[in-house]
């Protein structure tokens, strides 16, 4: 049952490669965060320890562990006693060989409600996770919970409009983003400010198009390069939470541990949704394209061939 | 051919009822635009009048034309003089009850490059525009020039991210959309700042997760309601021009006739498409649904059937 009003929250925090005391930090902002009255939390990304896909290294995927497993029970543990619906990450070890970036999603009776395979896999200078991550097989699908469809995606698939969109288009009610991005401490201000930028708007961007509300967790702290070639990474903090119009209701500075809390009111976002009414008007006979990889020629007369033009 | 560099420019002004006026005003600041270097200039939307569509009244078909007609010949000798590829608009007349809010291009040959016609129909209250036009038939196909291929869009469709992914995967140098957006007076002030920002912000997101420059003109003042039954609209202004990383250019203030430009660099483009590869990682596999109106369970059922699972 999706109920009308959802006490959402999210935790921004830094990591040390003690999964431990990692555990022991995120026990302590999960209590304060349901002391506060927050009924659902979202936890950055892979939150077991450092962000390992700095670099490539098989030794890495030690990290990993299936699911259920030891960081699901950690959470369910927490879920159960703090009464908490909670988004957590893990390092998934599906199979020797295969590997996922996982988000998982525990209900407050302790259970675990499901789990989405993250989507988009990023890989560029420092964030090389198609080297450990096979890109996810579950498709864009919301898990519903006690208190509502929540739209889990992860980090990279921030950037895709259609993922948002799908999310919402299979009934989400709103969207969680766990994330670790930051600045490379080589780029000078202005380049930083608008990377910064460019995440915090086209994230408000997919909550004004799907008029739906989002939360986006992303970790804080300077984390070395683990093969010291690098200045290593700066993750960028900022995480935020915004409504159905895309306005901040609440955002982190970029190096505090926080808790940020608001209120998401289902109601609210069906009367946006008749303000602005874009599902309405979507032009679903012309986005044959969409899943195309470029409108080329060779892509254009496959899609003619499919639409019988 | 398309050039690495195209000096684009756009207009803000207001307008009246008197059409000869209107273009007696187009053609002073279209002047100085060619004067001040531009090579590609976007005017707002419907620029011949009043926004007739704040009510539904068949007297204002009479301002439909075919295209070409007297507003492509206005623009092509402006075009020609001046040396400009200009993105105009028209209130199409295709056939007898056949009507559409059309996009045109002139190029600086004086020829009509293209037209679009507007593919995402608005209607609520003081815009009622699908009592006036048919949704559009061009899909989304940019229309290519002596200087580049234009994603040529036009108002509401900037709130759907499948439009500007479209003309972007068509190969689209930069997305303009010729506007005409406002205030309902009626609306609180924090109403029409969260709506302001969520247009400008929406656009900004089309920028970024297409690595595309992006214009966007709209019209300023206020207009009475014809019928005299609201307060009318005050048209927000605000045009603006962003980059690939949806960087504010250049952006007008809301109530102001004036011309603004910027230099589009399609090499840097390319360099903000290798730094965040956007394109590269769509999934493709998993997009199927985006062509469907909701993913409930009818549309679930189809879309297996199609996908084969």
């Amino acid at each position: 049952m999706t109920r009308s009003h959802i006490k959402a929250g999210l935790i921004q925090t830094s990591f040390s490669d003690d999964r431990d005391k990692n555990w022991k930090k995120l026990t302590q902002l999960l209590e304060q965060t349901a002391k506060a009255g927050a009924e659902l939390v979202v936890l950055p990304e892979l939150h077991n320890g450092l962000y390992f896909c700095q670099h490539e290294d098989r030794q890495e995927f030690e990290r990993a562990e299936p699911i259920p497993g030891p960081s699901t029970e950690f959470l369910a543990t927490l879920a159960k006693r703090l009464n908490l619906v909670i988004i957590g990450s893990a390092f998934e070890r599906r199979a020797a060989g295969l590997y996922h970036n996982t988000a998982v999603v525990l209900d407050k009776d302790g259970s675990l409600a499901g789990s989405y395979r993250k989507m988009h896999i990023p890989d560029d200078p420092g964030y090389y996770e198609k080297y450990y991550f096979t890109p996810g097989d579950t498709g864009f699908t919301p898990i519903q919970t006690s208190i509502g469809k929540i739209g889990v995606l992860v980090c990279w698939d921030q950037w895709f409009p259609e993922a948002a969109r799908l999310m919402t288009l299979a009934g989400a009610d709103c969207l969680v983003y766990p994330t670790a991005i930051g600045w490379d401490p080589v780029d000078d201000e202005s380049e930083q400010q608008r990377q910064l930028d460019s995440w915090v708007t086209i994230q408000r961007a997919h909550a004004i198009s799907n008029g739906i509300p989002l939360l986006a967790a992303n970790r804080h702290g300077h984390e070395a390069d683990p093969d010291g070639k690098t200045k290593g990474t700066e993750f960028w903090g900022n995480s935020f939470i915004c409504g159905p119009q895309g306005e901040i209701l609440s955002q982190a500075a970029a190096a505090e541990d926080c808790l940020l809390q608001a209120d998401i009111d289902l109601g609210h976002n069906e009367s946006i949704r008749q303000t602005w009414p874009f599902l309405r008007d979507r032009r679903i006979d012309a986005y044959a394209g969409l899943d195309h990889r470029f409108l080329d020629q060779a892509s254009e007369n496959e899609l003619k061939k499919n639409t019988g033009e």
